[in-house]
């Protein structure tokens, strides 16, 4: 296989410890080709369905054949297995726990379990398997080495259950809040082209919003439903923060309704 | 025109959200051989005045024809331009709002607004003109596109009224703190030459500091007036934490006088 | 001297006013072909110790010939030295304060005092060495100029006391606590090779917690000792975070006993 050079890093590891330094050694001792992104080390501790979240928003974004490298492991030092996912379009290395759900979705996703640890440091610790498995793994796999001599082919990844957005009976849309930005904007998981004509309005934690079309056109202060840079709607405070006004946050549910 | 390699960022998104991440994919799918310097993705969201500040004392020190790319912008989705800076050593690209107010006033500069959507992200977001517009513009522009397929030229960008430093007709000098750092340091916008020879002091906050010309002969806890790294007088706390000892902050008057 | 690709980076800078982003910005100005890893930038303000560990846990996993970047320097604008440091392996620069205790303990590790201004920027503050002295030397080294053009040998730098685990006449070990991650475990001096065999406990903070030899068989919650990362004795609650439930932090002690 053709050498990449690209590797996306996710985890929550923070910055302050120098593990992910760690892990870029590691990479660039075995691939020193390789040219890094981080995608963020800010992931709650353990909270591999945030880590899951970002990822999937960002890796279409990415160039071909990069290497997302993720590590949000709370199984590690048990049984869980280590995992790449190659897909047509990039790979995917780190902890079988459904981090990957979005990557196991996408054309030509192939699960590989990796089981040969000649590709790992010398020595495994129990804790820190994104340094000792993880970043070699993914070096090797950025100098050509082909999954199968790193891995076997494995048919049950774990995946993680998506919360759906519902079209209800009655025409309105129910949906949740499944991000929340640095802004504090409420990020739903409802498609905006569910509510591409017509006026909609919004009613979340209490409170109602116009679904507007141009977001520039608010008040300062005014709550307001827009859509997204993700594609879905989301509700907002235009210069002020939607998460604290209303103090509501992740997995709060939001309803959508028309009135023409 | 030549490629250029170095592309640097500053935002107010932060680190968790990937979503400079995201940037820099978009990037690298137009322009490969790019490598980035991050400056700060920690700007306090929408202030574009800290942005413009930390952009221009950062910018000099890079190498000739660097991209600047900054996206601080309370104004995405209304009317606000995008724009492209041209001076004759660097470039700048971002929302047009002062906040490459320094670029503005180099040697050479010329604004362009951004005006060629083939040059975008097929679909533009009303949210994250950061992905859509300015980091693809960016990455072309790194491919040696030229400006004048980018953009047209504009007469009248957004430029920031910057608060000057005065010296009064008894001898002393007025200014103002306009930054400070980490350690606590305060940052003033009073030319470290004005007070290049005799014995000066400084009043801010209603404390009184001797300007030193060697801080480290100063005993721990003591508050000093020093030349600090940008060139102006800075207030500090040796070992400590000025802005905190002092209650004070950006904004705050500061005066100087001689006794000699 | 060859050319060298990796320059790490580890500071107290924080990453919010874009001064990291300036020395690498001087960097690449004299020596465009290098690269970049972040180690961190999160050490505590002026804590040599904490940044003196962080690095020497990291550099083994570096590439060879990688040039160690640390600016640490309470004592900035005094007479301590400027610094280098070369070693079989690796290379390392700034302040003359013990940041570099472990470095100058590596084989063939040889001190040497920055004393040559032309390889520095042309105007250099008294706070700000890490823009004005470190960066560029360490850009020029990485370009080939050797030691001896840069600096002069020096014997001797300073060298930070280390807290050394004890083995007791009863058997028992004795440490501290030198280290706590993001996840609050608690790192030990006390090496996982001197509690090979046999079955151990620990106590710290007035509590026990069993030497675990697998993570994963504990239930969330429990109190565990266990082997971490760094090859010591760690102490963690399993999905929780152990210095806060403890109260204790870096310097505490902890012993080990042996029931078998």
């Amino acid at each position: 296989m053709p050498k990449m050079t690209i590797i996306s890093l996710t985890t929550d590891f923070g910055l302050a410890d120098g593990f992910v330094g760690i892990m870029k050694g590691v990479i660039l001792r075995i691939a020193p080709h390789v040219r890094f992104v981080d995608l963020t080390h800010e992931i709650a501790p353990q909270d591999v369905r945030q880590a899951a979240y970002v990822l999937a928003r960002a890796a279409p974004y990415f160039p071909a054949a990069t290497i997302h490298l993720a590590v949000v492991d709370p199984g590690v030092g048990s049984a869980r297995r280590p995992l790449l996912v190659t897909t047509e379009r990039a790979a995917y290395v780190g902890p079988d726990n459904g981090i990957f759900s979005a990557a196991l979705a996408e054309p030509g996703a192939q699960a590989w379990e990796l089981d040969q640890p000649r590709f790992w440091l010398p020595q495994v610790s129990r804790t820190f398997h994104g340094r000792d498995i993880f970043a070699p793994v993914a070096a090797h796999f950025a100098n050509g080495i082909p999954p199968e001599q790193l891995s076997r082919e494995m048919v049950d990844p774990v995946r993680l259950a998506v919360a759906e957005p519902r079209r209800e009976s009655d025409g309105s849309l129910s949906g949740e809040i499944v991000s929340l930005d640095r802004f504090g904007n409420l990020i739903s998981n409802i498609p905006a082209a569910w509510a591409a004509t017509g006026r909609w309005h919004c009613r979340i934690g209490g409170h109602d919003a116009p679904l507007m079309r141009t977001y520039a056109d608010e008040s300062s202060g005014a709550l307001v439903g827009l859509i997204g840079s993700d594609g879905t709607v989301e509700i907002a405070v235009r210069n002020g923060n939607a998460a604290q006004q209303l103090g509501v946050g992740i997995g709060t549910p939001i309803e959508l309704w028309t009135t023409e």
